[in-house]
């Protein structure tokens, strides 16, 4: 067991990465990056960093010579020959050989491409171009460097035991959150944790704790896997998470008319129908609506596994799945639903309540879990902010998310207007975004 | 930073030492042991264990072959050359060479003496019978090593997080303490803890989370040091004490009538006079109750530096002492009243209250410094209990204590009463013995 406080007392080593890994990353961006390898591997795209929490001024936080130092020292990372051979070797949601060889082959090569840094108001631009299965692999370990950077020079101005004591306070917080949640029968639930974790020691030790006090759902208990790949490796668990907002933004981005890019989400997942089956055929339906998407859906979706909610009020999400399943001639019984977004214990105890039974229920969790220092230092200076790391262009057109909270809405005025019309979006209701 | 969880994990170690050093004991012993050497070489004296909490059946809990291996394991210790060092060149109170050469010889080449061990009524009897200066190094590791088998059979029982969380909720209120004392103006506290410890490594902890949150002491801080050798020299801060009940007792015990009965406390106290000055003259006044002794003591006494409050109601044992240097013509704010008995943050704040400005206020923190687990497992079962080790008989003669508090009186009922008796005590309050 790691000492944490005192491997972050000794954070002034020459570098003390923050990322270590390839494969210290989630698990659905390599899924991702393998469908993007094989279906677009000549797009070009752009992500790109954004502080949705303005307050938090990054530049001036975090020193932009160890910003550079842990980007370059991710940039010298090859995938291990033990990372290959778990890639290559293990059973990713019961099948042998999820990733292919020559998406191996090519990993194995593979390493993050350049990055462009400056500052501007008090905040990082931080944008990387070039191949979109390239590019994409820089959004976690972006994330994880700066969330992680900041909280360091939080914790530089504290004594040794100030941390101790910040961490005891922080692993009591965790065990408390586990010991509620031991309560609920038949709970499932994931760390999704990984981009906006306090750091890789403290996200590996929630996952640990996660595994004892819940067990793993291997043996029967609610404890299901984490979506970090190396972590699941290391401590032999389940890797889980299956696809996100980018691939139909940047699908719907390339699309010449609104025709298709009204069929754009739906192409995304057609795509994936091909490639994967069972428990990876999960609907994430927000990216321009929840509702809509639901209403112009083909059938054949109906007959997918389950639906992610990422945004919006999760339990009327899953009411709306419900009765979109219904009204398909599926039994919401045997679909799964996976929650997401900004989960606490309340919130998760409140949705197991409502949905156990009526659904197959399951969590995601995330930076409540792994990053979760509220009020534990003076002015709360490590409290979770809202950092993403997105495709903001493909091919040089601009990308657009609505997302069932404006909150969480992103693109060119016109365009967000312009893809409102298309996918038949009015008000929306609005949601404070935490995380 | 030693991992305390991890440590108490690996407890299946074949022998993990509770008493890794004899100088792993309270710097009061010493000074006495120097004392006895020189004043009562040949006195035989036998000490017993006494559990004052027989709720807690400490034969059933603590497996007697666990007892006896670390029992064992202490005989085996000698001074080590660091050690013995330290004893000889450090200055303590001010003082070089504290300890005297024939002491020092002696001390070099002394082992434990041979134990008494049987279990009665699901308690253990444990006894040491010889030479008082050589049975009386018994009475620290011996508590030392009872209460960590007691802690150790408890976490036995835990898995791996709930040990860490352990330690980091028992972490955390140890903090909250310190953050809770650091609010009171000039105050000076010192670690008493070691007899009744939660562990070695955990007094350790609890030490140097004193000395980061409350500063030491010779450099403007509160925290004035530990009673702890090994602690004090490792962590390089003040070795802290100055004598003890047994003195008295033993003295009183072989006392041949009543007159050199009632000078036998006084006796004590002459002959440190004649070994020690400035703040080791510190008067222990209640082994045969504080009124008593004060209203007969002999005017020098009023000239000693300060008086230590061990038993009965504090606040009124100081008072008692305030109106009794008054009374003998000496300025009270001239004078140190140490707290030692029961202390909590709530009472330390209130005497502090009470007496900052009066006299000059110390506290001797214990057993809720460095063992405060209380509520955090299941049946409270590491909770603190009222184990002592005490000189029971001198030269075959019982000894007795009364102390202000009628809870902590020992000895056979008749000398009881004759103490009473000689000494004049009457009724007294009860307090309840926590510790």
């Amino acid at each position: 067991m790691v000492d944490i406080a005192t491997r972050v007392h000794n954070h002034k080593w020459k570098i003390d990465p923050i990322v270590r890994s390839l494969i210290d990353t989630d698990f659905y961006k390599l899924l991702m990056c393998q469908s993007i390898f094989r279906n677009h591997p000549d797009t070009q795209v752009t992500f790109s960093l954004i502080n949705r929490t303005k307050s938090v001024r990054l530049a001036e936080l975090v020193d932009e010579g160890e910003l550079r130092e842990q980007l370059d020292y991710a940039r010298s990372l090859r995938l291990a020959r033990g990372e290959s051979t778990w890639l290559r070797g293990n059973t990713f949601y019961g099948k042998r050989q999820m990733f292919r060889s020559d998406f191996m082959e090519w990993f194995e090569g593979f390493q993050l491409p350049p990055y462009h840094l400056e500052k501007r108001d008090g905040q990082y631009e931080l944008t990387f171009e070039g191949k979109w299965h390239e590019v994409m692999l820089w959004e976690i370990p972006a994330l994880a460097i700066l969330m992680e950077l900041r909280g360091r020079a939080v914790l530089d101005r504290m004594g040794k035991f100030e941390l101790q004591v910040l961490y005891a306070r922080a692993m009591t917080r965790v065990w408390e959150k586990i010991e509620a949640l031991r309560e609920l029968p038949d709970l499932k639930i994931a760390d999704f944790g990984t981009r906006r974790r306090h750091s890789f020691l403290w996200q590996d030790w929630c996952v640990q704790a996660m595994l004892e006090g819940l067990g793993d759902s291997a043996k029967g208990g609610a404890f299901t896997g984490t979506s970090n790949c190396l972590i699941a490796m290391r401590r032999d668990i389940e890797a889980v998470g299956t696809n996100a907002h980018e691939l139909p933004m940047v699908y719907a981005a390339l699309s010449e008319t609104d025709e298709t890019l009204r069929r754009a989400p739906y192409k995304v997942l057609a795509d994936w129908h091909e490639e994967h089956e069972g428990n990876l055929r999960i609907i994430l339906p927000d990216t321009y609506g929840t509702k809509g998407f639901l209403e112009l859906a083909p059938d054949w979706l109906a007959g997918w596994t389950g639906i992610r909610i990422d945004s919006g009020d999760p339990a009327s999400g899953a009411e709306d799945a419900i009765a979109w399943w219904r009204a398909r001639g599926e039994d919401p019984r045997d679909k799964l639903v996976i929650f997401s977004d900004g989960l606490t214990v309340d919130k998760i105890r409140e949705l197991h309540a409502q949905f156990s039974g009526r659904v197959k229920v399951s969590f995601g969790w995330g930076t409540l879990l792994t990053n979760d220092f509220r009020k534990l230092v003076p002015d709360d200076g490590l409290a979770p902010f809202s950092l993403v790391c997105k495709a903001i262009s493909a091919n040089g057109r601009p990308t657009v998310k609505l997302s069932d909270n404006p909150e969480k809405a992103m693109g060119p005025e016109a365009e967000i207007a312009r893809y409102k019309r298309v996918f038949g979006v009015g008000d929306q209701q609005a949601f404070d975004v935490v995380v």
